[in-house]
């Protein structure tokens, strides 16, 4: 009898679910709620005005991806819950809320209705970049050894900042809060049961290491007296690692859902990084690039090396019983986008028209009938600040080298070739401090459709790419760590590397590195690395001060 | 009874004739011809093709202005030819033919009709690059001291490399040529039956000096021994001052135009430079910026001083008695129009159109919604290269700051903004080598319509600006030189100083530094002279390499 798992990737704005045959990988259904609450960056639903930077989510639309997709991937595809033998999460990550101690969310209490501190931190609030900043000053003057596993820094994105700023802005939800917890650990509690929490949050977002656990009592301290025992009182020292069991839908899930009471529930993982194994990646040294608006690069690798300027490096943090390293880029479709929004003129768009091509078809084709090098053009794709490897929030976007002959798709494919040098900068970052990368693989919405983008890219790194090969490549990733929760006793997996080498899809199609353009690129990134360190590490530091002009006046 | 001068603009595309009452100044009629061959940059007539960055006219077109404008503004006006006292005469430069001894065009010959080498190579044409280059090398090696009055550099524009040209690529053409003559004084040798030399052409790009001359048969020597006595044998060593008269119009050109035989003619001038006294400049200090597609910078001194980076400096340069600075930026409106053709998004135009303006109102409007610094953006405005004060051809533009909020209108802004840093540039570069500036004033297309830019310069530049008030601004110039050409006694002036005073003209609006945006472009200044010194002066090459990669591939 064939076996079926599910995987139901959280992301910004829905949650979509895939199920799956445990063997063979078919796809057999899909479904997607788009979350009712979205993003709440303006208001909360009563009208309370949010400050700048802010992002909120409400819990109760985590609960209704699982009553909602379940049922209708179970529908769909006319399979028996009972040969459904596994579930996977994978959750935009550090997205994070308060709770009393069984779980409930404190948004939920009617006290805490109308307080914006008692919902869900979505992962790209901002608003804790204060504490942020406070959390890496004292971090560096008291030497904190743990703050060069993320590359000498962490953001206002992570849980401690997010939390801190509770305890300094709503000091009574800090009190309440029993708990402080991932939404991927969270959903994993409401479907179980049981609070857990996962080994790839804890160690990219909450400063966790295998080895060394949490960052002491005194650091903690010596942020805030009130936080010394935060850990303790709002967090859990036992850390789940990845490809194992969390747990079991209980009775209440399972009516809600139609699973089976008892179906295995995985250890949740981070929304990008479950991508590893979905494209099969199993050996140190392959390189994975989501790309999407932004970029997030995973590669796994033997040893635990402190490599500055990235993400993070953590153990068991994609695939058990290797380190996980993240880095990433802040701006690579969101940049494209920004230049056809903001800088593609009137006659390009009527000829697109008049051709009956979309506007990236058209610009896309153009590009393609200029050389590397043709355009005379270098650009460094900061248009929002620099993740990996220089840290900076502060940096901007620079173009050098327009003339008058200078044509729109000049410049956007420059804008291209920037993002391709950037992920080329992280490379050689991580080789220059002895993490091996010997293969590139590509997943994410730009990989699927830019072909454009996705040569520049093989010739700039002078690799082939392989490219992901699964719509919803986020939850056959959850599906594959929902296989391994089942175990293989009951038709799943035992092995993590055996689910993801059977499951995990590329393309046939594969983008291999022209020669003579390879040629071209090495020049040009020589360039790039020029403006790279003049801009970005000090030499000018004109970018900063031109924000805080910006900011003053 | 009144008198009256007329004055000719001898433009790019077209001759603009201007009548003008002389005690008044009132102006009565225009007239404007374009030119029937317009500019040949592809081909002869005869289809003959031509290389690339050539420009050709054919001097038919010169003559055909005069014979079309003055009895057109004569009949336009109701005038009496016997109260039209003077004729003035400014023309584009270097803009220079190969003649017999008696005037005649080589290229009015039949044996020439289809050698381009026999045409007037107007002054863009820029095919002579190799050849300049070479002047200024063996200059350089030959320590010349006439090239530190021209900044350091000749350009492809001037007379010496486009006859070298002719030299080396037709050299029975230069056989021929008994006279290599600029346009300027050609015109004025078919008016008056004589050849002269002006000293605005011969001092600004023909390398002589009041006080010494030519450079020595030894340099030309060194260049090509078939070149060694070229001034003797092609150009003429009595060049007359501004501010006098050439001669008279002869009968052949009083029939065809219906002047009066015997009018007086002035000494013609370059069509930029005549501006000064169209504006009423006569007093050191004063410098005029002549605005249009590049800028023109005129700015008289009571000494000659080698200014490192200038255009030149001539004795009698634009009045007598006193030395003409000039300096330029190579791309300004240009720049401007580039932007709005290949930058510009089609949302804009859209609105533009709903708001019924033109796209370049509706531009300015959202620029003038934005205060200094307020988009974080600064621009090198190298689009064409650079004039003064780097004079390298090389150099292409450089844009800093964009992130994902940047707007189109903060771009434009910024553009526009490097212009002014660029005209500041000059201005200090001026006052770091003993030429004082303490006036400015300007005139040209932009000063005209463009009132975002001109506060924009006035708070930049931290000067009062004034502006030219006519619209045939050229014309008007040369119509007060044709006034002094008259003299006193039959109703002119015996003296420049006091025509332009007398006639002179700008605006009562004038553009007021505003305090506040003063003290944000100081700061601003020092990003983009950081900037500029980086890129421009061999920091970093980038722009010189990322040209050779262009052209290589």
């Amino acid at each position: 009898m064939a076996k079926y798992t599910i995987g139901i990737d959280y992301g910004t704005l829905a949650g979509r679910a895939l199920l799956i045959n445990v063997d063979t990988g078919e796809e057999l259904a899909t479904s997607v709620l788009e979350y009712p609450h979205a993003v709440m960056d303006e208001q909360l639903p009563s009208g309370r005005k949010l400050g700048s930077d802010w992002a909120l989510q409400d819990p109760q639309d985590y609960i209704d991806v699982l009553t909602f997709t379940i049922p209708e991937v179970i529908k769909k595809s006319g399979v028996d819950p009972e040969d459904i033998i596994g579930l996977g999460i994978d959750f935009t990550a550090c997205t994070v809320l308060p709770t009393l101690a069984d779980g409930t969310p404190l948004c939920f209490l009617d006290k805490y209705k109308d307080e914006p501190h008692a919902y869900v931190k979505l992962w790209k609030h901002h608003a804790a970049q204060d504490h942020a900043n406070r959390i890496n000053r004292i971090a560096k003057e008291t030497n904190q050894e743990w703050l060069d596993y993320y590359g000498g820094k962490i953001s206002s994105e992570w849980a401690i900042p997010k939390l801190w700023q509770i305890l300094e802005e709503a000091p009574g939800v800090y009190a309440d809060a029993d708990r402080f917890i991932e939404a991927a650990d969270w959903i994993v509690w409401q479907l179980c049961g049981k609070e857990i929490r996962n080994s790839c949050c804890a160690g990219y977002k909450g400063m966790w290491n295998k080895a060394k656990g949490f960052p002491s009592k005194e650091f903690f301290k010596a942020l805030d007296p009130r936080m010394e025992n935060v850990i303790d009182e709002k967090f859990s020292r036992e850390i789940l690692p990845l490809g194992t069991k969390a747990g079991e839908v209980n009775g209440k899930f399972a009516e809600l859902t139609g699973l089976k009471e008892g179906t295995a529930v995985a250890v949740p993982i981070i929304d990008a990084h479950v991508f590893v194994p979905a494209v099969g990646i199993t050996k140190p040294g392959s390189m994975l690039a989501i790309m999407g608006t932004s970029t997030c690069h995973m590669l796994l690798g033997e040893s635990e090396i402190k490599v500055p300027g990235i993400s993070g490096v953590v153990a068991d943090g994609i695939l058990p019983g290797l380190y996980a390293y993240e880095a990433g880029q802040c701006c690579v479709g969101d940049h494209f986008q920004w230049f056809i929004d903001n800088c593609l003129p009137k006659s390009y768009f009527d000829e697109a028209q008049r051709l009956g091509m979309n506007i990236h078809q058209y610009l896309r084709l153009k590009c393609m009938k200029k050389a590397p090098g043709e355009s005379g053009l270098i650009a460094l794709d900061w248009w929002n600040g620099n993740r990996s490897i220089l840290v900076d929030a502060d940096l901007t976007g620079v173009i050098v080298g327009m003339t008058l002959n200078t044509r729109p798709e000049d410049i956007y494919r420059a804008l291209i070739e920037a993002t391709a040098f950037g992920t080329r900068v992280i490379i050689e970052n991580f080789r220059n401090n002895g993490v091996d990368i010997d293969a590139f693989y590509a997943a994410g919405g730009i990989s699927q459709k830019d072909e454009l983008t996705m040569q520049i890219y093989a010739d700039v790194i002078n690799m082939p790419i392989k490219i992901a090969d699964c719509k919803e490549g986020g939850a056959l990733g959850s599906a594959i760590y929902g296989s391994c929760a089942a175990g293989k006793e009951i038709g799943g997996y035992d092995s993590l590397y055996e689910a993801a080498e059977k499951l995990g899809k590329v393309k046939d199609k594969v983008y291999t590195p022209d020669p003579e353009h390879v040629a071209v690129y090495n020049k040009l990134y020589e360039e790039y690395k020029i403006l790279h360190d003049y801009f970005g590490t000090g030499w000018n530091d004109v970018m900063k001060r031109l924000k805080k002009l910006k900011n003053e006046v």
